[in-house]
């Protein structure tokens, strides 16, 4: 009935940091887990920091030295949700240290970083993660079964979205992630764009093989905080056309100048017996229509998350109550858990990481070329 | 910086122990608490159960006798989740024993006994809770303060609605909530359809002062689980027109046996200067129509649930991302531990749920006489 | 191949006249119709107007005395689009020629005229219509063909609206439809909802049996359009609750101050098997739940208007094109033809419309009692 | 009062035949043109059919000959309607014999046809039409209207789509459609998605400029209606990448396999202020985001179609009770007629189908390319 300990380091306390501390909350109430998480320290950029943060989230202790607590004989996880341009540096030093380690998204800001990371991870046989918690909705991995069991028939084509508004306004201050090492809204948000539609694609129609990419810059430049403009060469809007290993088509859209969009990660999937259709801004709802329904009678049905949808059920026994965007990091961090411990594959590991990040890079490269480009 | 544990005793260990013992993980590191809530012990039925809930729910001790947990020095707040005829039972000797209590609603069967606690509790000056979490909800604080602040102008009607199917299949068997004493539909949901009624009309609108009821009883007869039938006699459907203390005019269905639908709980509402549109299904989102729009530009617009509407930004810091059904609990929990600690109003005390327990006899009483009924 | 004429007499030309003239000449060209209609005469308050409106909506001639043309030999039906208070006098005018009468709702202020106006076309034998339009929409036909046809199973439940808000405004003029003889909201708006719960629920559940009626006056006077303010006697909103023959139990709810809402003829019925949900706001879909969906995959599927959906297919041969509210006149035009030539019986003749007279005076009378009154 | 007549002659009597004789009836009754259109002569392929549907349409003569209609010094405008293979013989023979030409798009197989049809229209001062009737939408008037006057501010972004599913079924026969020189999914629906793009971008972010292609056919053969199978080297999914003259980028995509779409013709643009969103599905509504909306208070509003939005208001004076697909013809065929009488300019002329095709080709071409082709 005691259940082994898992120390859990975390080095960063802002959005992500704060949603990783929520979500072993969570997890540990919800999931009949194989560890019983432990919120040991919290490193942060200085020690008032750190110990305000490891307050606030319910860690053990706190520190203002990163390397410290990777190198901590007491720590069995190491949660990096510091700045992207960091990942790479911090997860080798866990990973050298025989740490797990789970990394918020992007892995790093190069496919290169992100494969050195992945393939160190191997090398010493930790366990690994990348935060692309939009793929734990119970809906999505319904949506997935349901073409994966063939419901949707053929599957013939995808089309793709994630568009929020956050860097809409001219005025907002040039911030890291425009930096060119970021990468700009593909990397940021096309990410997710692309590990979804892998995600549901992927079974039944196999991955991504050529793309065709359309990034451009929209707003060319931002206030740089001191009085003065700086130039923006990240791309605010990023397209592709993609080919799937079935000869499936589809596109994607990244946008973070979407105006009025503030979670429209969506997608809708076209096959020769049903499609689907889902959007974020309602993650607890998925639309399907099926061909087989009665002539006169079709139409796409309103499917509400529910105990059939699991885990669904272990957050709410009654359908329709919705779970919320912390549950998702819950279900992440309970996947990520169950990895550890060997339960199950690890839900989306450096691996899988590094591979949106080369979708990423492909995209970026056909669309300075203007021309398709093959994937490995 | 270390704050006072606030030691938490659950009796009942279902659908809505489980939603407190969420509800308490996420709100220690959510809110930022006057206490730190401990879950110290777990009452259920018998040792095996109790263990067993304790152990996945995180409570460091369990008990087979509420009795002793209610009487334990080491336990500041009571938690009742059992079956509702026990709620006065418990609650009192809860009360007796100078603890806060926190009960699931309907605070009891009948309103006498609904009255006596709440009179036990303010005689013996603790703090009481009972639990209405649909309240909670953001968008339920803004449509509030939006009419409170004269956004709708004069308020002229009101139409709510909670309506779900767990009941709709007549082969479902005869349970607690179908015996007379539970008092059916209305009861088990149109109390939270009446608790919102008067939570969002009650400080522009006043109070309900009169209604009329129509209650019935659809399947006359269920399973009783021993190859015969029961007849059943509480409401299926209850529905009531209303009044407000203001003149304003309204309505509200409850309705168990709703094909389809999970989660219903919807309201509309009419002033001179613009409109509230809300349904539970898509709780992270509140539909308001302005008269002052320009001519040509109006239309219900689709708010959605973000920093702008307290607490949510305490969850996460970006709009659209939503919120789930535990996330308002603990967001119950959290008001409640405030109000223990003096630094607001009991968000829904015992005599608040007396009140919805009013409403409903009023009503029930109402039905069966035909005719208006005034309330006190 | 040359059809007999069937020459039209219209008397009125505002928002209701006008749809008459757009209804024959779309239904002429949309349906393979008895007789060919003409437009041949159309009567207004005074030589001018008649003459304008007659050039402006295609009719052979103008009158300034409707007497004149009910008399007239070269008319066979007369069209009433004048105000209500003239129904009555206008209709056994026309009766008495011998003239086919197809009169716009409500037939008349009072059920006792609506039932000498019935009696008198029935004594005549002359075929007589109501305007009552919405009931002409395939997908209202879809859903009582699904609801008869069992697919619901046993109907346990319903909930109508109308609401609209031209009468939001409390600075606008008081009106002809504030007159007492008018009837409020409930008469001019609820006869729809009424007439929709009838026409859906009464091939399997039966009419309307018992009402509980709340009509109320929210705005109490308006301008008199001289410089005062006039006394308001009539509902703004009017709520009932329903009893059907069958046992089945509902309530509709008519409102014409709902800010925001333009054309909000709304149902929802929940039976044993399925549900259905409608609004007239998007009136080119029905949604429908089945219970016999896949445990997982169920939903309320949102059917759009096609030719599975007579008679749309007339009207365009692609589904989702959508017909437009002139569409559902020229239905209910087609249909009155169909019937004056003997093809079928009459849609919504003058005996239906006495019924929804009947039903609201129930309600309103009901209303002023505080209790349920049977129906006849 | 007595006006000119404008005698119409029609040729081809399918889908679009009848949706132009209904416009025509419908037109003269709800708008005041400056000429009577008189059906005066309907032609198709032989007499029976030409006879049949002239009867049905409402057409005075029949004939089985279209150069006789179109040499009928008794007609006219003539209305091509016949299959897109024709429509260059037939309106060069029109034009020739002085007569105005209305044409369904696609106004030619190819530009080249096109362009030579628009000089010839050109060259002899006859007016002419081409047949996109979605651009007469009320709701897309107020979009462009709301682009023009800066309510969006800086246009930024572009999403157009055109699915439908009419293609879906593989069983489905080879036709016309199918024909190489047809164009497939782009030119038969993209077209659409083209024309709206440059109808509500162009006043403001100006013409497209750029194009990159991929256009797929993923059913590659079909049953050739003789037991045995055709293939098909029309795309069935047209995508592009656009640029328009101001800088601002976009997306559309044409899709008629697209499972369980019926008519979405949506898009959703993103200004520097505000955002548009529409869907063909619900073509009564338009949801505009304002920046400028209240902090708190902001969303995407549902503006409902009303008299608000010329020329709703001709149709229909009261808002919310919506227009039908038919009703966007006649809007279409009085502003051609318009156009005759010298009023306006001819709304969507020759010149501009020619626009549209080139779109349509030069995505083609960039598709065969894999490279962006600037447009002329």
């Amino acid at each position: 009935m005691t259940r082994r300990r898992l120390r859990i380091g975390l080095i960063g306390s802002g959005f992500m940091g704060k949603a990783h501390a929520f979500g072993y909350a969570t997890a540990a109430r919800v999931f009949d887990l194989p560890f019983e998480p432990e919120l040991s320290c919290l490193a942060d950029v200085d020690e008032a920091s750190a110990a305000r943060a490891a307050a606030a989230l319910g860690f053990a202790r706190a520190s203002a030295d990163w390397r410290a607590l990777v190198a901590d004989p007491e720590i069995d996880v190491v949660n990096i949700t510091a700045p992207n341009a960091l990942h790479k540096e911090m997860a080798l030093a866990a990973i050298a240290a025989g740490k797990h380690v789970y990394c918020e998204k992007p892995l790093a800001p190069l496919a290169a970083d992100a494969r050195a990371m992945a393939e160190a991870a191997e090398a010493r046989g930790v366990k690994t993660q990348v935060g692309f918690n939009y793929l734990c909705n119970p809906m999505l991995g319904l949506a997935r079964d349901m073409i994966t069991a063939g419901e949707l028939g053929e599957i013939r084509g995808y089309r793709g979205l994630h568009a929020e508004d956050y860097m809409a306004d001219a005025a907002g201050p040039f911030s890291f992630r425009h930096e060119p090492a970021c990468g700009g809204a593909l990397a940021d948000i096309g990410s997710h764009a692309l590990a979804t539609a892998e995600f549901l694609m992927g079974p039944e129609a196999g991955p991504i093989t050529r793309v065709l990419g359309d990034c451009v810059t929209v707003i060319g430049e931002r206030p740089d905080g001191q009085g003065g403009q700086r130039r923006v060469a990240v791309d605010d809007i990023g397209r592709a056309f993609l080919r799937f290993a079935n000869g499936a088509t589809g596109s994607i859209e990244a946008n973070w100048i979407a105006t009025g969009r503030k979670m429209a990660h969506d997608f809708e999937i076209y096959g020769s017996r049903g499609a689907l259709a889902f959007s974020q801004e309602r993650f607890n709802e998925l639309h399907f229509y099926a061909t087989e329904d009665r002539r006169g009678r079709q139409g796409f049905r309103r499917i509400e998350a529910g105990p059939d949808h699991p885990p669904y059920g272990l957050f709410c026994v009654a359908p329709g109550h919705q779970i919320g965007f912390n549950d998702l990091k819950a279900i992440e961090v309970a996947g990520f858990i169950e990895a550890v411990a060997g339960r199950r594959a690890e839900p989306f590991n450096f691996r899988d990481g590094l591979r949106i990040q080369t979708l990423v890079e492909a995209i970026q490269d056909s669309s300075r070329a203007g021309a398709w480009r093959d994937l490995p």
